[in-house]
């Protein structure tokens, strides 16, 4: 149901670092807005040194964009924010000075998956349940 | 006036593939959302496979993420994701489970298309006019 | 804080315009949003032409998507966007009919940064104060 995008600098994350981050991602979504794993996305937007900046200067910042319905509760979305970005740090060695994660959402009747419309936040099992029907 | 990004693995969608569900996504909103056709963007942003995970292990998932005005009303918003979502399946060939569609929106008085700001949903007529004079 | 991802076909921005248009886009976001100018992130994605659609044909628009904290006034976002498309035609001498610029949102609270949420509009020197010390 979630779409994260990571962009980051060509050659900064090794493939072992997006491996562990995009299962770290995974696995916090998962626990915290209690979404199947199966069900988060997440996709690396690498880009040249020469297309990213920081204060008008070039950076190397790891920027997380996160998509998930709306109505989960504000506190649980900001938990949801510190724990994705202390591991993106931790994972890739990035100082968490330089990590910057933001979450968008739009309500679940604006999204379709698997051709369905998706479920809101709490009706997730019933959702899960039809579909296999 | 709305923007397409269809985020897919490299050579997972052939050029008339592109061209096709282009086409079907400009369509589609044109019809549902009441904007000339001539003012739809649609960008595909291929992705190396490796870029790609899907619970946490390599997947090749279609995802269409678009921006429209906020205002119209949800009903609309469901249907248009609806169809945009049983196009790309059909146009793709893609299977419905792997293909996801996420419509956001923020308020037409944030957004600036042809140096004017975007009118509300149900303004368009006067808005396209007054840019013809 | 704020996160800006301008799209273009691949070539049509020489470098020293992506400077030029980085630098404007951070002027005019500190300016306007109260955001110290160190604290702006702007990525350009290249995309190849065949992968870049007008009204189902292919386009050179110059798409810019900016994302900021929810809560600044809509008379202050408006501004952003107009005066950001405004430099953005000027900077690349791309005809302002075929550029476009959208402000999106969430809460503060649902965004990290340097380990951090954000504050909210308005609470910006207390969170920079807090993190000097």
């Amino acid at each position: 149901m979630p779409i994260y995008t990571c962009t980051c600098v060509q050659g900064s994350l090794p493939s072992d670092v997006k491996d562990g981050l995009a299962a770290e991602i995974t696995r916090i979504h998962a626990d915290v807005n209690g979404v199947p794993p199966d069900y988060v996305n997440v996709v690396f937007t690498e880009t040249p040194q020469e297309n990213v900046y920081v204060g008008g200067r070039p950076g190397t910042p790891l920027l997380i964009n996160g998509w998930a319905r709306r109505g989960h509760p504000q506190d649980s979305t900001t938990r949801l924010a510190l724990a994705i970005a202390e591991a993106a740090s931790r994972v890739s060695g990035i100082p968490r000075e330089h990590v910057m994660v933001v979450i968008l959402d739009s309500p679940a009747r604006s999204a379709v998956e698997a051709g369905r419309v998706l479920p809101d936040p709490g009706q997730e099992a019933e959702w899960l349940a039809a579909g296999r029907s």
